[in-house]
């Protein structure tokens, strides 16, 4: 029982909506960015990361966003090409606007912090003319990125994404990937992340991106369950938060509550494990798996990403996954991450 | 029967949000706005003069904007005062903004047309943090116009005015007033005034109007019956739709019916109506009264506003509604509005 | 001697370049702007009522500047029209700008203010595009408003005119005519104003129109002969420095200084004259009058200019202006305004 | 004979007012940028290039401009200090502002374009409060990049500083150092550059960038001798017009004119040496030196550059250039260089 069904009538799997950027992430490791001199170039972006991510797991992926009219935009468009990710749906920025770069600084396998060029970028450049009703009336699903609402007009587009998915029953999930760059305010994010958490199907999130959400419309210090109640309340089928070393939990419509705690792994960056879970946790959930399954499945491709140096061109395959697990367990015990 | 209960603890009966202006209309009627040379000078804009006119039947008025730093923020400052309009949370623009302006153009009693001057408005750069919990809080209600979503921080200050309503039990009532100024696309005002109006507890709107806002999310020509239960299928208890010269509706939550028809009057123009409308309207919903009856004490209003020449200034009171529809009935029979 | 002579071959006399907006005075005087409650319309705007000014001395006159597309853009075409003002190079705004509006606050006959409305404003919208190389080239003379130059694109469309007429041998009239609003910082209306002076054949401006252009680029404290030789030191050729009741200064780059004192008049307002003086000094340079005569018939435009309600309907004619020095000279005696 | 005298009581020597960026160069060269996956960081912009070169050279070079607050920020600051230029004048950006970027793409020797991130850079914002009058009065010249005059705040900022320069005896040089981007439109460029080239003391630039400055306010077709009649009639003492591989030219005030061809040399990318060829060239200008002797001086350096990876770090001392002219005589004759 996995808490939501999706149209299988629809042929499209799922549908990203939001940024695309290159990551430039450091060869010379384990230094601060500035003396860091040299730079290897890969995809980025949370959206675009699962985005590939799920096209590696065998899903019918799209994409909405927009990305600029030069040879970093170009090279997205190659890059989902060659994943089969299908890129009729993404505009080209005519307005000198760039494409998201995101500086990768990795002190130690243990701390990193990233460096991001936001200003004028050609994703935050969607507009509401741009997102195409009959693209998201075809598909199973699609995933909202906070970092969409962060400005307009992208953050309009977004809104009318979800308008289109309620009015023609494609899921909605909701990935808040808060990023602090471009927002105004916190009230201005509060009010953009509840207006999709009221309309969503799943949400996904840290407990700090939780607590930044609600700051300002429920009382401080919600514990796991109220936070979940809140927004199961409304039309939310599944809450998933997540808190970093000490695992993640599920809560569902109907009362269930699932937890997990991480595989063990050798880090080689602190980030970018989140889109690897999203994407085989989704998987999991479009494939009909329990729940508890969902989530060690996206446990367990997490902790293959960070030991990577990518956040995309590393992202596995359905049986490289399972042969991770397979081996954790055998190293491990059987229920190595579940409680 | 009302339909909607107000929370008769809080101390503010109502608090309009949103607009606050200068009307401009021609001594010198009848003619073209480029050949009237003398203009009279009144306070305006849809909220303002609702305050206006709520605070003349006797209800306790705060009132949530911002105005120019100039003369003419502080002749708005002073009107409302000797109203008996708390100002107290009207803010005081810093950064160069202009009240907004409107020019009237009366053709004739029955064609008219505005020249807005919305431009770098006070009103529209409201941010969020100018907007107070607990003030909205203590009111029985806040009134939300449209305008006030057409452009950020505004939409934000009100989106999150909505937020804080909601949190605490103060009535939202959101009055849609579409001015076609400032907007950057008809998906975006669908967007804004989607989120409003599903959360919200009573629309105030023209057919046209809804029309509007239902036309990217639901199917074309709605009719009322139809509109009416999208909205009441949400939170709200009371969808109010007007077509102007043929009359207006109410529809309430437990399936109830009321229709109403213009007072026969002699227009000196063909604006301004529909604030004394809202008014009174409104008035008779916070004093418990029959629907029916709160239609045909709005429409009163209604009718003597048209017949004057300022949309503020000549906002009634009580007794004179009263009077009016007294004399109404005697010349034309008792049920002349209602059919 | 005039101290600079106009090409007589070029077959347009002047065009002003810059501001046109609209005057609202207040019909109910001497009272606080925001108590007025009744408004004349009236053309305004420095560049527009030198225009005015000009044509009703009988100059052939352009008008190179920018109006929103509405009543009250056309308007301004109509009266230009009206006045015989070529209109053919005043473009139409078209995205959603607005004409500038004057609001006079007429405390006493010596005390006024101004409200005024420039954001957003059709004039400063104007772009170097919408600037005609031949319609310079065929006008002795282009007048720039210091106004033009505190915004882009407006600044640009401005500097590019110079450029033309210094290219075709047209003479530049810099009219400093300093308002605080749309500038950002004192240090950008000094690079400005100093791009233009330095360049231009005549500059008029008050003293302190002149110590704020040389704030930053010279010493504090300039003598008005100070101030005159920096200025012909470039490409001026005649310097004229206002003194407001205390009178004006002329000087030429041939080493003539010329001084006047004002017309004895009775106030309506203590605004408007400067752009009488203006009309009239130009004409009387343009007709090859001596430079006293030109002061003191600019001096007597303006003392019939405040006694009026309006600054542009009230301009005068040449026999207008003829009989005023008449009557002053029979009244005060011949040396009435002269050393 | 330089044609131009430098004030000797003045303690620095050269302040670059303008553009520091990022280069990124690509490790595997000689293909497309989106196929590129690893890249060298350098510093970069055409004034830090220079002022990096002078330093080499042994000038005691200072710096006029704006970084972001992060670790690229961190990085010019602390490059810049390494080479002895003094930083005490480079402010630090406050509102979010990115640091610039230049993507290059190498793909032949011949053959290379760049992708440049200039959206809501740091140095464009710049503000004139942010230039001191005294920094610029001690130095015996200041070199104003084109770029700089692309935007606003920044063009203020430089237009200001050149203000200041004039005011003190300050010799003010104009490297054209045209970029498409930014500029709104050729008017525009046109205009500010003739601002600042009516008033400098040395203009630098190709036959294209003359071309471009010229476009409006002169007759097409311009040959050399003209260009530079034009510009030296003004306060100019120095015009070098350069022209690719056809070498370039120097013309001065009293009548002088120079001319050199390139260097024989050994490509690795065609961009970099423009910068060389400044620091050199004013090197020897600084020196007292014979123009011919300068211009084979920044000729050789030139040289240097292009055949190395980066346009700073390779940036060559006063031995280097030397020993280079020496081996280039050795091998192609005395006159290698010289007509």
């Amino acid at each position: 029982m996995t808490g939501i069904q999706f149209d299988g009538t629809k042929h499209m799997d799922i549908i990203p909506i939001g940024r695309v950027a290159i990551d430039f992430n450091p060869v010379d490791l384990n230094k601060p960015l500035d003396e860091s001199t040299t730079f290897r170039k890969y995809l980025g972006g949370s959206p675009a990361n699962i985005a590939v991510g799920m096209a590696r797991l065998g899903k019918k992926v799209g994409f909405i966003s927009k990305v600029s009219d030069d040879q970093f935009g170009r090279f997205v468009i190659n890059y989902f090409k060659k994943e089969g990710i299908d890129t009729s749906h993404i505009a080209v920025a005519k307005n000198g606007e760039s494409l998201g770069l995101t500086f990768t600084e990795i002190l130690s396998p243990t701390a990193s912090s990233i460096l991001m060029y936001r200003n004028g970028v050609a994703d935050l450049a969607l507009s509401p003319e741009e997102v195409n009703e009959d693209y998201i009336k075809n598909a199973k699903a699609i995933i909202i990125s906070g970092t969409a609402l962060a400005a307009s007009p992208s953050r309009e587009a977004a809104l009318l994404a979800m308008e289109y998915a309620k009015k023609h029953g494609t899921a909605v999930i909701f990935d808040i990937d808060y990023r602090s760059y471009t927002w105004q305010s916190k009230a201005e994010l509060v009010i953009y992340y509840s207006a999709i958490a009221r309309a969503s199907d799943i949400i996904l999130g840290s407990r700090e991106e939780y607590n930044l959400m609600e700051s300002v419309v429920a009382p401080a210090g919600s514990s796991d369950q109220e936070t979940a109640a809140r927004w199961l309340a409304c039309d939310n089928k599944i809450v998933v938060i997540k808190h970093g070393k000490e695992g993640s939990a599920a809560y569902t419509g109907s009362g269930g509550v699932y937890k997990i705690k991480p595989f063990p792994v050798k880090l080689l960056k602190s980030f970018g494990g989140g889109d690897a879970y999203a994407s085989a946790f989704l998987y999991g959930l479009m494939e009909g798996w329990e729940i508890v399954d969902c989530l060690e499945f996206g446990s367990a491709s997490a902790a293959l990403l960070v030991a990577s140096h990518s956040c995309s061109d590393a992202m596995p395959g359905v049986d490289e996954i399972r042969e991770f697990i397979k081996k954790a367990k055998e190293e491990y015990g059987e229920m190595v991450v579940r409680a």
